[in-house]
């Protein structure tokens, strides 16, 4: 805790800020896009949690979650270079924490939200987003929407299938579940069954539901499959694991799919899961790792050299396609689908994805 | 613009977060003290701007005042090793700035207020002190009583005069002369007279008037004098000149004051205005210059050091007393009543010393 304090002989300079910056203040005033280049609001992310959702602890509070959101900052200063900012949020309600946020904005140039309630950091992110200045996102309803479209097409590009004819099973449908849905249907998906403890999510089921579960059942699921995930896994083509998923009567689901099946996981599982798949990757193996770090760097870092006004689907699009071509074609198999997250180049090449995606779909101050 | 991003191959441990910071996150789950050992907490300063106070542009709105706020957090950083974080504020009421820093108060071991509105930024740090576990700091209010009171101890050491034995004449009745007057009157002072453009404030004087008129005149003027600055300066010990003043009607006000008169500034002056004086000093002057800087890096350095829950009078009052010490006795004298900002072992010595105080005073997380 003790600190060494530089022996400096030049405090009258280091102090000189009000006459350092003045300059800086004026442009600014006159121009407000010039804060992009006379501070650090074009490389600053403010990492934001309410410790409401604390791996491991729950709803632990916002001083709990600090340390979670201090590491954060720095592997995406590591990572992509970004002035990430660690804040956390002690608030009421979500309207508290939106106008508390929003109220930030001016700030930062991006926003991370970490360790909040999903269905509570969907809205955040979408009442944010309405204000229509502030890119914000969140690692399970945008990094790993774009982690999983990367393999799966590359997966698809393995065994030779098309997005468009294929068959998806998700099992898990929870609220990131109903955003990756969205994603995989802007990419051409047509086909996808979701699947919870109790089967197939299906336009009239009985029993316990929600809004999630609702929206799923009105956009999913187009030859209305019921009953469980066994039965929707016949014939499917590709199968994704997400938490809260059904418990799986068998260790080679594989069986049960169309032959050169694909099996992608966001959870952890033992190996053995993964028998008989042609085409597998999970989060912790030790290929193919499914994780956001895959996609964060490059969509943040993406999003701030475009001066993004907003995170959007197109960017997002943008990230996943960049993100599937950082393996070359030749080199596309079962044991690779996505690269190394340290892969040199990865982050650059998907950041100049996402900014001309930004730019292309107006949400970029530069155009 | 452009960002060289280390070839790191190490992307996994780095993005590793959630497992690197989860023991932390326990231990501050179950003792938020802990936040202080495990988190950078205890570094942590936000320099905090609604920007309705930019020098020299006013009511400029947060983003104009962004580069300002990162200046001083370079300062800060360089002058005091403090983790010192640039933050704007878009509020539309007092309330809405309260709850918002309030909001966030646990991302931080300190706050710095900077471009507020004078009364706005004493309403927000009473209430925001009134909270209970935050210090909140502001230049005019903390930094500039530290070293108006160090300036006053030395000048009247270097004259030979005691504190509760003289007269102190002010020029200058905005919101800082409060403070300033609430201070020095804890030091000893008993006989102050204020004046603004229309004299001495005194008790029952005709004319406009405002609530902070209303308690300089309850606190200050013991010998009810009424008139002029001229007719307060005669026989006055020190002159202490503050932003809006009365205009003086002599170059050498030192002609109307008692035998070695002591002349503090903290606006700009030409140099003539010191004529006359046995000990005087200015802001930007080349000597015993008095600015912010020679208080605020030990001020905040020591509030985080004490983990204080607040920034008190007493915390102020040692900050004085060590930045007058700064100054051997031998050295005294019209040449040099305060240090260097720069002085080796300056900010160390003010830390201590508010450290401890706070300690005493009940105020440090540590006790």
């Amino acid at each position: 805790m003790t600190l060494q304090l530089p022996a400096s002989n030049a405090a009258d300079d280091l102090w000189a800020y009000v006459k350092n910056s003045a300059e800086a203040c004026k442009a600014v005033a006159a121009d407000p896009d010039q804060a992009f280049q006379l501070t650090a609001r074009w490389n600053t992310v403010a990492v934001i949690s309410d410790g409401s959702a604390v791996p491991g602890l729950g709803a632990a509070g916002p001083l709990a979650a600090l340390p979670l959101v201090e590491e954060k900052c720095r592997a995406l200063r590591r990572l992509a270079g970004l002035e990430a900012r660690p804040l956390v949020l002690d608030v009421k309600s979500l309207d508290e924490a939106v106008r508390t946020v929003a109220s930030l904005a001016q700030s930062f140039g991006a926003v991370n939200l970490e360790a909040f309630v999903e269905t509570e950091a969907m809205e955040l992110k979408r009442r944010l987003t309405d204000l229509g200045d502030l890119p914000v996102c969140q690692d399970a309803l945008d990094a790993l929407p774009v982690v999983c479209l990367a393999a799966l097409t590359n997966a698809l590009k393995a065994v030779r299938k098309k997005i468009t004819d294929v068959r998806l099973v998700i099992s898990g449908a929870e609220t990131e579940g109903l955003a990756l849905v969205d994603f995989l249907r802007l990419a051409g998906l047509g086909d996808v069954v979701v699947c919870d403890r109790s089967g197939a999510i299906c336009r009239g089921r009985p029993g316990p539901t929600n809004w999630v579960m609702e929206e799923l059942a009105q956009k999913t699921n187009p030859r209305q499959i019921r009953g469980s995930l066994a039965k929707a896994l016949a014939g499917a083509d590709a199968l994704l694991l997400l938490a809260g998923g059904a418990p799986l009567q068998t260790k080679s689901p594989a069986t049960l799919m169309a032959p050169n099946s694909i099996i992608l996981s966001l959870v952890d599982q033992p190996d053995s899961f993964f028998f008989g798949a042609t085409v597998s990757a999970a989060p912790n193996g030790p290929l193919n790792q499914l994780d956001a770090c895959l996609a964060l760097p490059g969509l943040l870092r993406g999003a701030l050299d475009a001066r993004a006004l907003a995170f959007n689907a197109p960017m997002k699009m943008a990230a996943a396609l960049a993100l599937s071509k950082m393996v070359p074609e030749a080199e596309l198999g079962a044991e690779l689908i996505v690269p190394n997250a340290a892969k040199p180049g990865l982050v650059t090449a998907m950041a100049e994805a996402v900014s001309a995606a930004a730019a292309a779909s107006g949400v970029s101050r530069l155009f």
